[in-house]
């Protein structure tokens, strides 16, 4: 039996009495009701997911997958796919953007390779290659559905096996030169939307890049004719193994419980792609921040979500999902350290708070 | 001669030659140019300000200004006035929403009365009342024009002195029963919007409230007569204590030449009003969040500022603002801390760096 079959009876649903107390509590503490905005829906979230009204978190981790594109040859990219190598290597040196923010912020950083053709990995980074590469995903399937499969598994093991280790929160991110190529085609597939209006600069590529990139997407999708009823099929057909891998990631975290912040684009395009799968993961999932690429917006409506920073990044890595671990950390110290209003010998805003309550 | 005007002189412009160092570091950063957004602007920003490419900003305060409204008699907030002592004392004991947040961070707090209606204050607070809140602005002036100059002084004072004992970067928030009301009047005048437009909820008013509020807001500005020329005159006719103060808090920083973090709607009237009072003071402002009170919006599209955090939160004290703070860090550690291209023995994309470097 698939992997992702075996999870589908384990994702529990967050806990609604949980979430009324956590917003009895959140109501209680000495502020006007609700004037925490989405730091406190955010707090009452991982209320409902983790059982308890004021959660320990800080045991985090970023998990960052990587992959070669075969699509990369369309010159959809402003770097050459050796880059996604020498990024790897940047990882295990510590000098990439994502090592500066995860040892910032207090996160655990554990890069996977799922798929990159670097000739020699270093010994940090996770070897669990599926194959070197994708397939140009113009002239054919970008992998098999067995790859696709295998990858997932990538995702799901290394999840399982953070959580065995004590984390209790994931940020996913990725490296992949090519990969805004594969995020944007699964993002048409999903949302429906044209291929013109989702598509970005990625790495910051020119004009006639952008129409190549364009191009490609839509043969892409007109070679392969993805099924959106079939995510599998999706990830395989127009997908990237990093991309399936973070896609399983997400699948693992929601079965362990453990709620996971998305980064950018390409992560919310592999989530969606998860969500479609089981759509009961959806409610483990959380925004970070609103990427430059035109896409991620739409996929985050899709999935319901609204990220709390918008910054016009654009850097994938896990970068933005990690620079918003601090904003949840501090929503999660809010909740522990503030006064009540009984604290102060005031009643509370009582009336209101019965309304609050009601209307939630 | 009044102390404002002796700051005009003293505010230098920021170094436009330090901005192209720090953009031409940030070029050579192992991303690709530009990727990390909003982020990377904001580095380049603190570096024109502190003349170092990438300075130390470690030593950082919240200052939050305190007074009460003598408009609060019109029904205009959801809180009996008595609420801006009790939180005061809730600031002194460490159980507000600002002491979390600035214990998180690593900010120091500090609290000043400029004129509240307490009858007694707690020690750690800062005693520069000026006179015990405000008139009710529907009948008259708030406060005298010489009043407004005192309490622009209390904030001046309080940021020479933080910098004098090291502190490198502020953040400033109030706390003040019916201080939306001012603040929002403050911005009526400053951006010729309609107050419909720009009346929002405070600490969370019904519909009747809120009509009220509009009402005050439009006698207040009716009787008064608030020249936009004239930012004394409209902190006075319209304005607060506490708001007048941090006005002086964004001289004073400006003076000093250090950096401003503005929280929600109250403060960035402040901040509005100070720069119009002294033009160049805005160079050294930054937004941190978009509140929920709609004012906002129009406030910093005045100041040319965009936030970094859209949470929806409206709670004032600051709070939005040292939120801020762990996104400044974290772009300040990624330009300290990242590996070059040339660590990497690459040589970066040279063409298009030189082509944004002549676009900025």
């Amino acid at each position: 039996m698939k992997r992702w079959k075996q999870i589908r009876g384990r994702i529990r649903r967050p806990d609604p009495e949980i979430r009324r107390k956590a917003l009895r509590h959140w109501n209680n503490l000495t502020k006007p009701l609700g004037s925490l905005g989405r730091l406190e829906e955010t707090a009452i979230r991982l209320a409902g997911i983790t059982g308890e009204v004021v959660p320990d978190l800080s045991r985090k981790a970023v998990l960052v997958m990587c992959g070669d594109h075969g699509v990369a040859e369309e010159g959809v990219s402003a770097y050459p796919q050796e880059v996604t190598g020498l990024m790897i290597d940047n990882f295990a040196r510590g000098g990439a953007a994502i090592n500066v923010l995860a040892r910032r912020f207090g996160a655990e950083l554990v890069v996977v390779d799922v798929g990159s053709k670097a000739k020699k990995l270093p010994p940090s980074v996770i070897d669990r290659r599926v194959r070197p590469g994708t397939a140009n995903m113009t002239a054919g399937p970008a992998m098999t559905r067995e790859e696709a499969l295998q990858a997932l598994d990538v995702g799901i093991d290394r999840v399982e096996e953070l959580v065995r280790g004590g984390v209790r929160m994931i940020a996913i991110g990725e490296m992949g030169i090519g990969n805004t190529t594969a995020g944007t085609a699964i993002a048409a597939v999903f949302t429906g939307r044209p291929v013109e209006v989702l598509t970005g600069r990625g790495t910051g590529i020119d004009d006639r890049a952008v129409l190549r990139k364009r191009e490609a997407i839509r043969r892409a999708i007109e070679v392969n004719r993805p099924d959106p009823a079939d995510p599998i099929g999706v990830l395989a057909k127009v997908g990237g193994l990093e991309i399936a891998g973070m896609a399983g990631a997400v699948l693992g975290a929601a079965a362990a419980g453990i709620p996971v912040v998305l980064d950018g684009m390409i992560s919310t395009a592999a989530a969606l792609a998860a969500a479609r799968l089981l759509p009961e993961a959806s409610e483990y999932l959380f925004a970070s921040h609103l990427s430059a690429e035109p896409a991620h917006r739409f996929m985050l409506e899709e999935l319901g979500l609204r990220p709390l920073i918008d910054a016009e990044m654009r850097l994938g890595e896990g970068t933005g999902a990690v620079l918003c671990f601090p904003l949840i950390d501090g929503a999660l110290s809010l909740a522990r350290e503030m006064a009540t209003f009984a604290d102060l010998g005031l009643a509370g805003p009582a009336e209101e708070r019965a309304q609050h309550e009601s209307d939630s």
